[in-house]
């Protein structure tokens, strides 16, 4: 199996992307799949320099442009041919590789993936479906704004999508599924979740019901579904509370007379506790759909979150979530 | 000016009810609204006993029947007459108070009031306008459920209403107002913050454009508009955050050596920084855009929180807030 990895995206590219590669070949070794860079390689070529891995597992493909974030989605694929994202994409496209990983623009590759690469039959939207860590095990937010608007059909298939990809990449059996909303009955809701829970509830098996907000960090379900507007928005709080809450911590214990002792004492909590809300550390999220795999890893990788999307990727080809979405989706079609 | 305070209403009704009046009578003295109890009067009477307060400024209105949180809102008026909830607001309609307050069923306090008190003249939709307490000071979200889908001018008018009540409440003269979004740029959204944004920015003089939710708890902004069922969502996510979060800290710290150490000294920090995040410190909110003063308590609110509520009802007649938004509204006129 082969990995095109966009190794000019994110904000700390191209040092994340290639640290992250090499990690990841030494960690996985024999089991590791190639490993294809994208970018320019003057600028990749110097940091593999000094750097001992399987070298017959990485390959450097030199791009010469770059997408930046202000680039357009839309036009990337038109204006920006040469770009390390379009090229990392049409690896697939050309069959030169199984997967692809980006952590820049995410609508630049939402965009040039749907173009290049299509949907999987049946399949109408695309989503995104990170994995949202909690004190609870943490759950799979689908969808986080692939699309802003969403019909009912659509969160169908979002859970069905997220359900294949949880039992697929954490080996849960039997996950279940939440449709989000602002009240349990099944007479609660906005126009979208009222029409679209009769029909969760007909193709999930697994379909608990409607979750509110204020449980979706207890671990009661695997998988909330929700439109593109809502998950983004909740995503984005997410990480307002958790990049906020040290210094809530911090700010709180200085109005303590005993500020410096809780200071030092209160250090390793405070990392432990970030670390469980951060969902980086979980590694990228799949854009769910796409007829290939199709990776975004978080903007501010570190070498390590871009090493465990690169796991993510391979585990999903071999574990070929691709055709079992596929399989699945056809047992399902609703009519527009 | 009177308050008709559904005194059945709430968790932990009568108690709290009955209390919170006491002591709103006892802070404010001879400036205190005249309170009006309603409810079971065998119920009230005796939490009124060995208490001292201005006697003068309390009735008790009895109201022999309930609203549970079981009723169907739309039915609470036909079927329940009689009980604390309608009677209370029944008393605005008969001039015989100018504020109503609940803890009570929300959805029967907004379809009862919309019925009986109808909408300020120009409102299409009413809002709830919580105040959400933050680290850098808080804001106001709205809506937070009043209505599950909103239009672009109902988000408008959520913009206008609840900047005079920030105005009027706060002391703030010059509050400003973001449309929460997925992006910031203008071009960002779904289709209802696609089409708000240019009405916001030509009726709202300190529209400051779309704001992530990521950074509403920054203080950036004064109020947050959003449609009902995204703000009852972050609304509630917020209590989940509050309620987990004590016990995060706790869990985490035990996996420390010195658990019992830390757990000690960190007691004040976790009951203030709950304090923090809590919204309820904050008294009841507004149902905006009503024809009169109608408020909700939280469920569970306690003595305190109730008083604050009576004396946010009071500032708020004082101030001649439904006159303001009246004014204003009639300003900004929109079509549908």
């Amino acid at each position: 199996m082969r990995i095109a990895l966009d190794a000019m995206g994110g904000d700390n590219a191209p040092r994340s992307t290639v640290g992250g590669a090499i990690d990841y070949l030494n960690t996985y070794g024999e089991d590791a799949a190639d490993v294809i860079l994208v970018g320019r390689e003057d600028s990749i070529k110097p940091l593999l320099k000094n750097n001992s891995f399987p070298a017959e597992k990485l390959t450097v493909i030199h791009a010469p442009d770059l997408v930046t974030m202000d680039d357009k989605p839309a036009k990337v694929l038109r204006t920006k041919p040469n770009s390390s994202l379009v090229m990392a994409i049409q690896l697939l496209k050309s069959k030169e590789a199984e997967a692809v990983i980006s952590a820049g623009n995410t609508g630049a590759l939402l965009a040039t993936s749907l173009f290049s690469l299509g949907m999987i039959k049946g399949i109408k939207r695309p989503a995104f479906a990170p994995h949202i860590p909690g004190p609870e095990g943490g759950f799979i937010l689908c969808d986080v704004g692939a699309n802003a608007d969403a019909k009912p059909q659509n969160l169908v298939q979002f859970g069905i999508m997220a359900s294949a990809y949880l039992e697929h990449l954490d080996g849960n059996d039997n996950p279940t599924v939440g449709l989000l909303n602002i009240g349990i009955e099944e007479n609660k809701g906005n126009e979208l979740t009222l029409a679209a829970y009769p029909l969760m509830k007909e193709h999930l098996p697994n379909f608990i019901g409607n979750i509110e907000a204020r449980y979706i960090l207890d671990g009661q379900v695997d998988v909330v579904v929700c439109d593109g507007f809502v998950g983004n928005t909740v995503l984005k709080f997410i990480e307002g509370v958790t990049s906020n809450m040290k210094q809530w911590l911090i700010n709180t214990i200085k109005t303590q007379p005993n500020a410096a002792e809780l200071s030092n004492l209160m250090q390793p909590i405070f990392s432990e506790m970030t670390k469980q809300l951060d969902y980086e550390e979980f590694g990228g999220t799949h854009l769910l759909g796409i007829s290939a795999h199709v990776l975004k890893a978080h903007g501010d990788s570190t070498p390590r979150s871009i090493s465990r999307t690169l796991y993510t990727a391979q585990k999903a080809y071999h574990e070929n979530l691709i055709q079992d979405i596929t399989r699945r989706i056809a047992l399902h079609t609703i009519e527009d």
